[in-house]
């Protein structure tokens, strides 16, 4: 366990409730030594699960003790007793822990429509607060996963003045066909000081640069949530809005988004039988809206990402995902660019490219660059292929 | 071959040019024996194929002699190049047929960015001429089709007044993870005499309440493309908007709309891989636009689609579309049916409905039903499951 994985002022933990069928860790807390500082933001589904009912409500005041996750069940679309269930988790640990209630945040992911079993929850924890300690966020970030391949971290430092602040995050998601259905969920410790409200501004602006183009959107599942506490530890002038901390509040921001961007690649790759990540950006929109929406439809749309998995150079079918993102276009202005390989000019083939462009589609990274020449708007997706074993992981899930 | 593939007025043939490489054959020639009304209706992706900017210019007066078709090449995204090779495939046809060419409409389905090979199309000109013959119908559904696993045809019949007329089509589909994605043709041939606007506006409105429902909608693909021809042999009383008709115009409209409701659940039924064909129906939305709107996103959904491939009754991934809708509504409120077992009501889980809804969904054939308890709005969609035989169909199509 290397120190990077220590965070002052937090500690976490987890153990297997039974939740999971499979019986794999399934239960994990985030807990910070004394009430911190904590911002969030959630999933803009109009259906909200109840574990994000209740720690919406519970961290407007902009602090917590941390937060309580289970993986296996999502506790979303379970009704009255699923918001019971969600308040009846967090008292029972929050009463083991001695800490108030209403100060422990929730998180879920796993199956929806099915009532949670807190009984498991409220049996384990015990064994979740035993196993709890400064050094745990390597069991933690794997008890949160459900279809994800491995566990997703990451870390940065930043210089503030006179002091090192660190920054510890990890996330789960999988799902990844149409990244805005899968179930995201990222926490984020920093044993930097801030004021709350300037925190959970720098969250919102770092996840629209990095969750948000990929699956945080307009479009989420029902439990999407990303989590930040800072503890303050670091002894740093707490950051604010201040302008004469604009250097350090932007030092941080950067890595915040930094860090994210990494976990949300993280997330795009470990996308349920993906073997390609690709960064669809788009130029020359007539304004940033309407390339993030061609953007966005070129990530999500099925023939586009099979023909990733196949590693085709079939461009035609990202023309055609352009022309239906409802956005006003000529499609005999469109240059469209595979790694470097301009693979169509005006619309039209360029001959002799598709070798190299298949080429590049072989790497595990690559850029898809579309150019629209109507303007100066500008906008990325992040996407991945999707392969065979997606399919197979989603039919049978619950079953 | 029966009667039933035989109408008044016009031939049909099929050959092979050689585009297609599986050797297949992949041209076709629909013929009246001549000039007859005509309508159709076009993708309305920004983004459009050369054949459909040069039928659409064709059409326009409700007139023509009959549709060219080549499977294995879209002639889309091909540049100025691509609106010449739409012309001189149409014009080498025409002439060898001694017809007006600017009465042969054309069609394209198959590769997209690809230039189309004319100079096979012409050289194949006098074999498909020589195999054009009133009973062609059935080697026309065939040449016609790309990554569908077998012809989809439909007939009715209808009696105006003393007469009896006939109706006969078939279509190509496919590619049906997001149906608006799959380039979907339609052909229907009558021996009803209508006046031309009223043909049209018929064609229209049956193509919303069937083809639109799955496939031709606000997205397409860049090639779709349904055409409608009538020959007037039937010798009844011309079709139109007259008063004294409107039983008469009623009763072909219905047979239309009914042939081609057919038609459009073939595609979706032969949909890439697909096993299972699921009609969705959504109910109590606040207009029929909502209702449409939350049936689409549920069809279109690819978590939903994987469950139902999986006979998964996991009915929390239809609640989650719902919510991303872009639609108000009450999650609280929300009950759904799968086939006739209620499986949420109000949002939650009905307990002991899983087994009965699993058997139901492990029929070819079923409904899933949705009440918003919001309004009066309803609306359907057509979808299918989403099976590994998609992705591997689509992953190398090109390469």
């Amino acid at each position: 366990m290397s120190t990077d994985r220590i965070v002052p002022g937090f500690r976490f933990g987890a153990t297997t409730a039974g939740i999971k069928q499979s019986g794999k860790p399934d239960l994990a807390l985030l807990l910070a030594d004394e009430e911190v500082a904590a911002a969030a933001v959630f999933t803009r589904n109009r259906v909200q699960a109840a574990p994000v009912l209740l720690s919406r409500e519970r961290i407007a005041a902009g602090r917590a003790r941390g937060v309580l996750v289970n993986s296996g069940n999502a506790n979303a679309c379970t009704g009255p007793a699923g918001a019971q269930a969600a308040e009846s988790m967090a008292r029972a640990v929050a009463d083991a822990a001695r800490i108030d209630e209403r100060r422990l945040l929730v998180a879920s992911t796993g199956i929806i429509g099915v009532p949670l079993p807190v009984d498991k929850i409220v049996a384990a924890r015990g064994a979740l607060l035993e196993a709890t300690r400064p050094d745990g966020f390597d069991d933690f970030s794997r008890a949160i996963l459900t279809t994800d391949q491995g566990e997703k971290t990451a870390a940065r430092s930043v210089t503030l003045g006179r002091r090192t602040v660190h920054l510890l995050g990890c996330c789960k998601g999988a799902g990844m066909i149409a990244p805005n259905m899968a179930t995201t969920l990222g926490f984020v410790v920093t044993d930097a000081a801030c004021k709350r409200r300037w925190l959970r501004g720098a969250l919102r602006e770092a996840a629209a640069a990095s969750f948000n183009a990929i699956s945080v959107d307009g479009d989420t599942s029902t439990n999407d949530s990303l989590f930040l506490f800072a503890s303050g530890r670091a002894d740093n002038r707490p950051l604010s809005s201040d302008k004469g901390q604009a250097d350090e509040a932007r030092a941080f921001s950067e890595a915040l988004t930094d860090l994210l961007s990494e976990l949300a690649a993280k997330i795009v790759g470990d996308g349920e039988g993906a073997t390609h990540v690709c960064t669809i950006e788009v130029e020359g929109a007539a304004s940033h809206r309407d390339a993030e929406a061609v953007a966005r439809r070129i990530g999500a749309s099925p023939l586009v990402k099979t023909a990733l998995f196949g590693a085709d150079p079939n461009w035609g079918r990202i023309l055609a995902a352009v022309g239906n993102a409802g956005v006003d276009i000529d499609p005999d202005r469109v240059d469209i660019r595979i790694g470097d390989v301009l693979v169509a000019r005006h619309g039209a083939a360029v001959e002799g490219a598709r070798e190299a462009a298949h080429a590049v589609m072989k790497q595990d990274r690559y850029t898809i660059s579309v150019h629209l020449h109507r303007g100066r708007g500008s906008g990325r997706h992040v996407t991945c292929d999707l392969g065979t074993s997606y399919v197979r992981l989603n039919a049978d899930y619950s079953t």
